[in-house]
């Protein structure tokens, strides 16, 4: 299906099927930021507002619109950065807040590791073990994706090291010099992470980061390895020899690495990757790809972590991303945040801590998350919600397609799974300058690498909302021209 | 004041002015664990359940009473490791959750950083800015105690850095070599921290911790200086001279380490200690020794970061910690987080970082947590609980002198500051004999270091609270004998 942009019948006749709790279009009053978000700004208070879009009234936000505080309403393809799963305001979320049986949970806030609540096994059984990815029975909440990536690293080493000694006691002096930061108690282990990476800006996060300068720049780091992650030609199947060749590349890479790692005494404890590397550019990977990364980190005896955060939560089309590869071996390590609005991981039994208090802080998440992701669940569920995205993100991907066909100077390498869908713009300038275009005629994008703009509905995102998008970015590059 | 154990008189007329909304006293129905509680823990469900002392019944709680899955009914001073602030179910907390206009804040958790709330920073002048540290304007809200203090390292990381380079724009070859974790980019710098602390149990916030070898051990760490924690002896008053003198050489040894770490090539960006060391066996030191500490940080452009994750909230009898030390030269960094419900830190403008985007990540805290903030500084004036704490405090510290005057074989070193009072037992198996004794009779209590009793009741901890204590106490250790 290609779209005739020169006909807009389409988009028109389908919003008349909105979900009753939504708007049915962007409405724009001025241009943003408007004067009253000006006013804000001005006088920003006591919290450091240099990188404030826009302030908003998100009383006044509904579904996939987000009103700003001048009474604009757009539709938000970026929701939070990838982090509203089905919109805002939903009315299912609103009955957690009336419900006076969840009072408690959200005034009495537990430390969930020593004092859980009497129902929040049950809780977790309902929520995030309903849809643990394939292999993993066991999670470990967290309250957000950078502590969640930090606990999963320190997983992975304790499994390490528990493997090393022979799963012996550590010795005396392992425990005297961890005390001191040293070896052997403190041991030289890494993370082997990809260049073009995003797993948090917490300094064991940020020495597997390596997305942009502005996030590392003057902060100590591990000298741990950094693989290239393949630099892929799109769209995917066209170009399935010279891809293959870049994937292989790029293995042969992570192999030698390891190898030169163990031999300079810094062993490699785990791999950690995302399925698409969102912060870094919308980089994708073949399912092959990542299977024969999995079985290297196996050979090795490393441990393999998918880091979900963004890609997590039904984006894809699948509720995980990595769904989409078919392992036959599955990950050791899965972490989670952002649209499951709890952070957290799952992992394998044999990557349980042996001892309590090894892996632990003072909320170690928050009940009160979970009871709005089973609200969550509840809804993806009933409302089929990642067959829309699936039928979303073909509308999508085919309408980005026929759009690069059409500004070929101005886009290109259009890709995505599911609505998690990007596009380049010849340069960043060009890149900046359609997205705020586009916001002044109601469409709220994101961006992410050097020149691309990402895509990132909520759930709730159905092709008339992929109409809307599609027209206003046409009219922004018809008048680019 | 000296309490008469003989005669249990006090306790029992004192009861009758409890809070409306709270028990009156411990009530236990079975030993804890409990069968309920037993039962739960033998079918321990997906999340790891070592660590936990037993399962909760939050919606029969009440102010100072913590209630079991079985009904026991306990007076509790751990309080969640001291992060309930004014107790269970204040029906002041319940009411934020009853009123409509707070229903979108739960419902719509923003990007903080890019997208706040229209009254957000309203809210914070509210909240946090109303009961800013000494010389503090700012304030950055994060979602947890380690996040805090990892962000609040960063921030003194890009501060030292942007000195050392006299603010000029970072060199191409600064950019290049900190996306592959490399000096000059991501630089060899250090944060000073002392024996016997808890920062935290991320990678960064780990180095600076040195209390137990269960948080370290097989964590990959930095070699960063490691300064002794004065050695006190106590009562305070009675031990002047000799502690002054174990001071001093501490001091010295700080200021020793400064230089030789700047001879290594790691130069000390910042020196963090908290105001009592908490997880370390609440250790204590003077006023002196924290002002002198600060002009030795000053001395030697270091920042000063005064970590008050668990000293802040009021639970000293001054809101925080360091104000009992009267600084003229007001600390850099103030960190937060468990009692103030949100984590964060407060930072001189001198502080704030140069550019937007170098301290980001995607909730950056929980606006839901700045409501219940509100309503708890609210409770705290209206009902002077910062008088309260010094008030039960008293007769807390002063009735820990009294017991362990009758039981000078098992118990030494009472100490504390409002009820931030902790007691030594004469060995680790004595300290958790007594402490499950006293849970069995009804009162809940933490432990910290090798044999140390903490007590973190809440703010809302009164005088017949404190009598409730010591009887229990008493009853345990006369039994004990």
């Amino acid at each position: 299906m290609i779209y005739d942009f020169s006909s807009r019948y389409v988009s028109k006749t389908a919003t008349k099927s909105v979900s009753e709790f939504e708007y049915d279009a962007p409405s724009m009053k001025t241009a943003v930021p408007g004067p009253n978000d000006i006013q804000l700004c001005l006088s920003p208070g006591p919290q450091n507002v240099g990188a404030v879009h826009f302030f908003c009234n998100y009383e006044e936000s509904r579904g996939n619109y987000l009103v700003d505080v001048d009474g604009n309403r757009m539709l938000d393809v970026y929701t939070q950065i990838s982090s509203i799963p089905i919109g805002y305001n939903h009315p299912a979320l609103m009955k957690v807040m009336t419900n006076p049986n969840n009072v408690s949970t959200f005034v009495n806030r537990p430390a969930l590791g020593i004092l859980p609540p009497e129902n929040f096994p049950d809780k977790l059984i309902e929520s995030l073990l309903s849809i643990a990815p394939s292999g993993m029975r066991r999670v470990q909440t967290m309250a957000c994706g950078s502590c969640s990536n930090e606990n999963a690293f320190k997983t992975m080493f304790i499994w390490y090291r528990n493997k090393e000694r022979g799963y012996a006691n550590p010795s005396e002096h392992e425990v005297d010099t961890c005390m001191i930061n040293q070896s052997p108690g403190c041991p030289d282990l890494s993370i082997l992470s990809f260049m073009g990476a995003f797993h948090g800006r917490t300094l064991g996060c940020l020495a597997t980061t390596h997305s942009k300068a502005i996030h590392k720049l003057d902060i100590p780091s591990f000298d741990w390895p950094i693989a290239p992650f393949p630099k892929l030609q799109y769209p995917l199947e066209e170009f399935v020899r010279e891809n293959a060749q870049e994937e292989a590349r790029c293995l042969e890479e992570v192999e030698d690495l390891i190898v030169k790692w163990r031999q300079k005494g810094k062993p490699v404890a785990g791999i950690v990757i995302e399925p698409i590397q969102a912060e870094g550019g919308d980089n994708h990977a073949s399912p092959d790809f990542f299977s024969k990364l999995r079985n290297i980190a196996r050979k090795h005896g490393c441990a393999f972590h998918v880091d979900e955060v963004q890609t997590g939560g039904g984006t894809t089309g699948k509720f995980w991303g990595h769904e989409h590869w078919g392992l036959d071996d599955p990950a050791d390590v899965v972490s989670f945040s952002k649209k499951l609005l709890t952070g957290g991981y799952y992992h394998r039994d044999e990557l349980k801590p042996d001892k309590p208090y090894r892996i632990f802080n003072t909320w170690m998440g928050d009940p009160s998350k979970n009871l709005f992701l089973s609200e969550v669940l509840n809804v993806i569920r009933r409302e089929n919600l990642l067959e829309v995205v699936t039928r979303s993100g073909k509308a999508l991907l085919q309408g980005l397609y026929t759009l690069q066909t059409q500004y070929p100077h101005i886009l290109s390498r259009a890709r995505g799974q599911g609505t998690f869908c990007a596009i380049d713009a010849c340069n960043d300038a060009t890149r900046d300058s359609i997205m705020i275009k586009a916001r002044n005629k109601g469409l709220f994008m994101g961006s992410c690498g050097e020149k691309t703009i990402r895509f990132r509905p909520a759930l709730v995102f159905k092709e008339y909302h992929v109409h809307q998008l599609l027209n206003i970015l046409n009219d922004v590059l018809a008048e680019h021209k």
